[in-house]
């Protein structure tokens, strides 16, 4: 089973890659760009008797910093 | 506009992050775990007006390294 896991900055953590990527951004001439934030994706490839709540545990406890960071948990289709 | 932009290591490039995370994985007692990839993910805040060239090319010349990285762009119901 594929599993993806997005993990991002929560609301009103300050983002002080995404504020240099849109400054970027702007220097190569893109207008029109208001706001960036940087967040990482994991892809896993893992056993089908991978319960919801062991991925759950492995976000929680090693993939994202819970005090500021979401994650979202997305199946993929194998 | 809400866009999300995607950034995964091709298949056959090394991900030593990745492959931390997977024995850290292990190491923390989760079985099952075949493979991590580790990527990136940005989300940006874009004028309805920006084309769908302009965010290829902010892809291309900023956000992924087209050598070793495969980008995917979403966009997300604003």
């Amino acid at each position: 089973m594929k599993v993806r896991v997005h993990v991002s900055l929560k609301p009103g953590v300050l983002d002080p890659q995404g504020r240099a990527i849109q400054h970027s951004l702007e220097g190569l001439g893109f207008a029109g760009v208001h706001d960036v934030r940087a967040g990482r994706l994991f892809e896993l490839d893992v056993d089908n008797g991978v319960s919801d709540e062991a991925l759950d545990d492995m976000c929680r406890k090693l993939l994202a910093n819970m005090v500021i960071e979401n994650y979202r948990i997305e199946k993929v289709a194998a």
